[in-house]
């Protein structure tokens, strides 16, 4: 969907963490990172080569990537510049924002006149299929998290890298928009209307190679009330034959609901193979994810035990550890 | 949301099948039903006062419900002249086909110049919010099924009279076009937007009496791979007291899906309980509706008698018997 490579716009970023999506395409696609372009103010840097859009243009960037978030929700007319000037030198545009690209009648004027393309990949851009359920040849790997926002798509991401370098064949399947930006392609699943949601996820993991694997990017819990329906889609549609429970192991209500409490992990075993197997009777859970980022590397450790002792399954945090042990757990599937 | 009474147009409907939806209303809100229109060639009829437009205008018609399936799945010129009339006349329109009424220039004139509105009911009226989960006054039945169309609107409308009829506090909560056409309101929920799904629940069964009983409109199925996410949705969004399970006895595989079978009643229990418990850990299943049109009257007792000795909850066919004992069970929740 998304041309390659990239030149990632930070904007005037208020600090690193508001540039994690351009991080995250340089963590895990750095060969789409070709440089960052940032304005005065910016308090993010990534730490590649400084571009104006021509030096970016002369060097080959296809596309200009919104890579930070916006102070205060609204595209402010210091990027609209920027922008606008990359349309007219011939880039697609491509952002992951809430307000779109195609809302700004000065950007749209220019990519249309350079005949360029703006992508706001929260935006579905395929009619998608009711889903039909059918078996599809190949493999499928889901995340599934005892909340929101526990490490599913840094599993998925982190368990792609270790299987391509063992010469696996492996593709992340991106759910979300962040996911999107980095890999280039997906499906924005939580802007999809109800009745394609499934269909979604069999357009996004077809069939295959019978030896690849998708690694298909979590959305949401079973255990979240407020996105639950995204979870079982994902679940129905991608047809899972493994599973991958993700935690984090320090936090003390659903993500955005304090009044509600996370469940086990034995509590997310349980539901998420009973409703898989509707749609894959061989469905096994092979491995933990803990996120383990506010804990010593001390304490991780004895987390990560305990988890492992009571679960009897392999458990890793990938970012202290790597996905290894978790893709090891694939090899009988 | 839908101006009553109306006036339905069949149209020139080949069959009574493709005028259920006019004879939905008929049937479940016959005060609403003040005539018929049907054009030349028109095999339905339901019975009803047959009205011109200026006669059903003038009888104080507000609204005129498209309560046919069209030939084709277009609006042919010959429907779209009855409803131009109609909307000159200063009446609103309303359909739920598939194809919008806003889509036909001239019907969106006329409707524009008389002040009246076309409600293509399939669309979201409202930008509904994420749910939050909270716990609502008041209480909820949902009803949900070992697979989509086995009687799950009929029974929550045949609850709501008999629950009326007793002098009880219910409203029946349209999920689904044919149950907003028949009771003026609710939600569409399939075409929703995924993050939106169960705030859109939420929003259609808001606080209420501390007597007051939604019967919510199932969709889908748990168990149903293309739809199930909209079922998780209503569950989890609808934060039911109670649940009814509904099932087609002589149904040999999933609607649309001929390699998957239907759940058991047991399985169905099971896994909308465990699902259920999430929002609620005070629900139960309090009733079993089976539908036994296929069956005779002889066949239709003995298989309500096992299926209600092997659940040990009551079981009827609302068609048949009423929903008089699946309101009783409510008594004590």
């Amino acid at each position: 969907m998304l041309k390659t490579p990239y030149l990632l716009f930070l904007g005037d970023a208020p600090d690193q963490l508001a540039a994690k999506v351009a991080q995250g395409i340089k963590d895990w696609r750095p060969e789409f990172a070709l440089g960052q372009l940032r304005l005065e103010g910016c308090k993010a840097d990534l730490g590649l080569p400084e571009m104006t859009i021509a030096q970016a243009k002369a060097a080959g960037a296809q596309t200009l990537v919104v890579g930070a978030a916006n102070r205060g929700g609204v595209i402010l007319q210091n990027w609209v510049t920027t922008l606008t000037e990359a349309a007219h030198a011939g880039m697609d545009i491509a952002s992951g924002l809430h307000n779109h690209l195609s809302d700004i009648p000065e950007l749209v004027k220019a990519a249309k006149g350079a005949g360029t393309n703006l992508f706001d990949v929260r935006v579905p851009q395929h009619d998608y299929p009711i889903a039909d359920g059918r078996k599809r040849t190949g493999k499928r790997c889901l995340a599934v998290g005892t909340d929101c926002s526990v490490g599913k798509m840094y599993t998925a991401l982190a368990m792609e890298k270790a299987m391509l370098a063992r010469g696996m064949k492996s593709s992340f399947r991106a759910t979300g928009q962040t996911g999107i930006l980095i890999t280039g392609s997906g499906v924005p699943l939580d802007a999809v209307v109800a009745d394609f949601m499934a269909g979604a996820v069999e357009w996004l993991t077809p069939d295959n190679d019978a030896d690849h694997w998708d690694l298909l990017e979590g959305q949401g819990s079973l255990f979240h009330p407020s996105f639950s329906g995204v979870t079982m889609a994902l679940i129905h549609g991608g047809q899972p034959d493994a599973l991958v429970l993700c935690h984090e192991p320090t936090r003390t209500h659903m993500r955005g609901l304090p009044h509600y409490s996370l469940p086990s992990l034995e509590a997310l075993r349980d539901l998420a193979l009973e409703t898989a197997r509707i749609v894959n009777p061989q469905v096994r859970v092979t491995g933990i994810s803990v996120n383990t980022a506010a804990l010593s590397a001390e304490e991780a450790k004895t987390c990560l035990a305990e988890v492992e002792a009571r679960m009897g399954l392999p458990t890793v945090d990938p970012f202290r550890d790597g996905a290894d042990r978790l893709v090891d757990a694939l090899a009988d599937r």
